[in-house]
C-alpha cells in the first residue's frame, strides 16, 4: 500500500496470467512458423544469417563491405526489417544484391510470420536465380529481437564501440542467444573507454565458446576473420 | 498460401484480437498508474524528466555531468532502469545522489507501476530530504519506452552521433513522444556522417516545433543550454 500518494496496489495477478497466456501461445506460433521458415531456406539451397543490435552499430554499414568482399560468387539476398521507412533495402539495392524490406509499423522486432512473407518476396526479387546466403538484419533493438528466432541458421549479435563494452552483461538475454558477437567500428576504439576483453569475458560468460571477433566495415581491419567465418558457414 | 514450403498461413484474427486486448488492458493500467505517479511526484515537490535512448546512447554519462553541473542548489533523485546489473545506480550514488536501480528482469521498458515502487524506495534512500529533480532512466531501447508514460513531466529522447541522423525517420513514435531531443557526444560529429540538419529536420517533421539540443558531456560544449532548459523546469 501507498501512503505517500494513497493510490491502491492494484491485482495484477489475474492480469499478469492472461499477459503470459498470450505471450506463451505467440512464440510457440513463431517457433512452428520458424522451424517451417528454416526448411523453407534449406529448400531453397541457402542459409540465412539473423542480425540483431541496436540502432546505428553499422549493420546496414556492414552488409554493403560484405557484400563487397563475398564479390559475384556468392549470391546474396537481403530481408530488411525497420519500423518504417525503405532506406536501408535502398541501399542494399544500390550494391545490385535483391532486398525486401519489412517495415513493421511499430512493432519492435521481426518475427517469424514476418520474414516467412519476405522469404516469398525475395524469391520473386531474385527472379528464380539461386541464393546461397540470406541476411535478415532486423528491427535495431537489442532487446526485444532475442526472443524471436526467424528460422535463422545463425544468429550474429553487433555491439559497436561507442556504446560500451558493459552491454553484454546489461543485455544478458540477447547475447546468450548470439552464435558470433561482431564488435564493430573497432576503428574507433582509440577514442572510447571501451574494453573488448571486458565484453569478451562478460559475453563468454553468459555462453562459454561464444565466438567474438573485432572488426571495422570502415578500415577493413578484422574483416577477413568474418568473412572466413561466412566461407566457412556457406560450405559446411 | 505458401507454394515453396506448403506450410499453412495461419489465421491470426483471433489470436490477434486477443493481444490486442491484452495490449490495450496494459497501457490503460499504466497510464492510470502515470497519473497518479504524476501526482505522486507533485506532492513530493519535485518534477521527472524520463531519459529515452538506444543502449549506449550516453543517457548515465550525461545524468553524471548534470549533477556535476547543477551542483548542490538542485537535489537530484535518480531512477535507473536496466534489465540486469546495479552498474549505472553506482556509477550515480558516486556523485553523492540518491539512485534506485529498477531490474526488468528481461523486460524492453520501464512501467508506472514499477516506476511507482521505484519513487517510494527513492524516498526511503533521500531519508525525508526534498527532492527538486527526478530522472528516469529508462532501458536502453529506442523502440517500446515510447508507448508507457511512467508519470514524467518531459520526455527526453537522446540520440548519439555514432548513431546516424536518420533515426527520428526510422523511429518515429519515439521521436513524436518527445518534449526534446538531445543531439548525444557532439565531439565526434567530425568523425561520422550525421547531420544535425536532417535529424533536426526529420524530427520536426514528425513534431513541429521540438526542442533539439546539440551537446557533449565529454567536453562541455552546448551543455549550458540544456542546464538552462533544467532550470527553466524547475522554475516553471
Amino acid at each position: 500500500m501507498c501512503d505517500t500518494c494513497g493510490c491502491q496496489l492494484h491485482d495484477h495477478h489475474h492480469h499478469d496470467a492472461k499477459v503470459v497466456e498470450v505471450n506463451r501461445s505467440l512464440l510457440e506460433a513463431n517457433q512452428q512458423q520458424a522451424v517451417a521458415n528454416r526448411q523453407h531456406i534449406e529448400r531453397m539451397g541457402a542459409v540465412a544469417v539473423n542480425l540483431i543490435s541496436s540502432p546505428g552499430s553499422g549493420k546496414t554499414t556492414l552488409l554493403e563491405q560484405t557484400i563487397d568482399a563475398l564479390g559475384e560468387t556468392v549470391r546474396i539476398g537481403v530481408i530488411e526489417g525497420d519500423i518504417e521507412t525503405e532506406r536501408d533495402a535502398e541501399r542494399i539495392r544500390a550494391k545490385g544484391v535483391p532486398a525486401v524490406q519489412l517495415t513493421t509499423g511499430g512493432a519492435c522486432h521481426l518475427d517469424a510470420p514476418l520474414v516467412h512473407g519476405g522469404l516469398h518476396v525475395l524469391e520473386h526479387f531474385a527472379k528464380g536465380a539461386k541464393l546461397d546466403l540470406i541476411f535478415i538484419e532486423n528491427v535495431g533493438n537489442l532487446v526485444c529481437p532475442a526472443t524471436f528466432d526467424l528460422g535463422e541458421h545463425r544468429r550474429v549479435v553487433l555491439l559497436s564501440t561507442p556504446e560500451g563494452s558493459d552491454k553484454p552483461a546489461k543485455y544478458p538475454a540477447t547475447f546468450r542467444s548470439a552464435d558470433l558477437v561482431l564488435i564493430t567500428k573497432s576503428d574507433l576504439l582509440a577514442h572510447f573507454n571501451f574494453s573488448v576483453d571486458e565484453a569478451t569475458r562478460d559475453a563468454q560468460l553468459l555462453k562459454p565458446q561464444l565466438d567474438v571477433l573485432t572488426l571495422s566495415a570502415t578500415t577493413g581491419e578484422g574483416f577477413d576473420a568474418w568473412i572466413t567465418y561466412l566461407h566457412d558457414l556457406l560450405h559446411h
